[in-house]
């Protein structure tokens, strides 16, 4: 099998839930010859030994990557940073650089300061897919059916490279799709990173002194679904927050006009407004639900 | 059965879910002896008779409330307006009139309109429960157990009258809680009506327009739970929004002071502001989580 595998030794730096997905997705299809995971938490690394998601590890990054046919940086946001300087003097050309981080600005501004240029060897990539759950031990080889891959390639990448990291997400199942970094991060910054400010936010403002939770026993329906959000991890968010800070903040300032559009129109009792506002948000969600019901059955069918 | 029963001639404003589900706790438990429906759907009453949740129906108001030993307004919000004024003259003071609506201020407000000052035999009333089903086919009499039903007497509310409606929800299984109009109204204009209006908005911001709604395709965790609450009827929250106007306008403006905190420590790269945020909303979030899992067991146990 492992002669035949299509890529050869996969490097995962820092071994978590999308990294450990991504190996056993690829070793569900026979498709990696060796999975090698490098990481600072060697409890970790033992446990996906263990686990079967990787072959073998090493806490030391140069002998990790050595003969790396990819490298994927699953390191938390801010750290992909740092990891993209540590790799710059140990990787060679014929080793393709890739992450799964859910900013690509901070990446490609780091990618410049570190190269000069954005190197022909890196492909920055975001798989749009994520669990509640975290950690190596929640890795799972489906993980990816059905969802969206995004890659930003430069005008500098090459194209063997893009191909080579499009086909490996491919084989997970993912359907891969190419757009600009822009494009990418002011996307992700509006129905992704917005809404966990928000929700973040809202439960800080209502909850967030203890003389105020009393509150919280009263709160219905609507309470329930922002604080669902806001029940994700601080550190990451905090990360995604500064990293994407220019595409979020423009997010929030679109956000912030519209709510006071809508401010308004409560304030002068304008109910014609009101309506208005509300029926296109219905209308836009039933697209959504439509649409979210056609990927799941698709995936299914795919399972 | 029907000679013990607490309560005689119950009437209903406005068949729904709600006032179905009430009729059909109160016989479950044998506590009422007649159940009469008033609308002007027609078929949505004759449905109620079919189904055994009322006994008899009118679409004649003064006939309908004729010997009513409670009158249950429960109509949409703004319409409960409305039902109070065609009430005064029909209903003399052995009858009390309650509600179901989500904003007590309007009703508050209306009342002194209509009555001069709040009559004794007025209980305005909020059962904090709902579906996301609607209309009499969904009522259902274990609807309330568990839940919080919320009572907000006047100085001028006779105590026999509050005491009855007091009665008639703690039958149904749910927990009756009393305070002022202002407390509940801005309450739930902070943990109901504020997360269904930024919900609103964030989803018509960034998809209400047909140019927009591709961005949906790539729409990750966050949003959907947003899209969730986006779902709801816009006719109920346009009422709802302009009911409860005073006590919404000054949710939407702490949300938006703590909002724009954030985004300051966004801008200026403050981690450590940010990480605070994130910090006491996730706390607050657990411990509500807790709360919720307790009030289920609660629920379970009791059903």
């Amino acid at each position: 099998m492992a002669e035949e595998a299509e890529f050869g030794r996969l490097v995962i730096l820092g071994l978590g839930l999308i990294g450990g997905s991504l190996a056993k997705a690829l070793k569900a299809r026979g498709a990696v010859a060796e999975v090698v995971g490098f990481g600072h938490r060697e409890a970790s690394l033992q446990k996906g030994v263990e686990l079967g998601v990787i072959d073998s590890y090493s806490l030391d990054l140069a002998a990790a990557v050595a003969g790396a046919d990819v490298v994927v940086i699953a390191t938390p946001t801010l750290v992909a940073e740092t990891m993209l300087e540590r790799l710059a003097p140990l990787v060679g050309p014929d080793t393709v650089i890739t992450d799964v981080a859910s900013v690509k600005g901070n990446l490609e501004r780091a990618a410049q300061r570190v190269f000069g240029a954005q190197p022909p060897n890196l492909v920055l990539a975001h798989p749009i897919a994520g669990s509640e759950q975290s950690g190596v031990a929640a890795a799972k080889a489906d993980l990816f059916i059905g969802h969206r891959v995004v890659l930003t390639p430069a005008a500098t990448t090459a194209a063997v490279a893009v191909n080579r990291i499009e086909r490996m997400w491919a084989l997970t199942g993912a359907e891969v799709v190419r757009m600009s970094v822009a494009e990418h991060d002011a996307m992700l910054a509006a129905t992704s990173h917005l809404p966990h400010v928000l929700a973040f936010s809202l439960v800080d403002t209502l909850a967030g002194e203890p003389e105020q939770a009393g509150i919280l026993r009263f709160a219905a329906g609507g309470f329930r679904d922002f604080t669902r959000i806001a029940a994700s991890d601080p550190q990451m968010w905090h990360d995604i927050a500064l990293a994407n800070r220019p595409a979020l903040l423009a997010a929030i300032d679109q956000f912030s006009d519209g709510l006071a559009e809508l401010r308004a129109a409560i304030d002068r009792g304008d109910g014609t407004s009101i309506m208005a506002t509300f029926e296109r948000a219905k209308r836009a969600r039933d697209q959504f639900g439509e649409m979210l019901r056609q990927q799941q059955s698709a995936t299914t069918s795919r399972e």
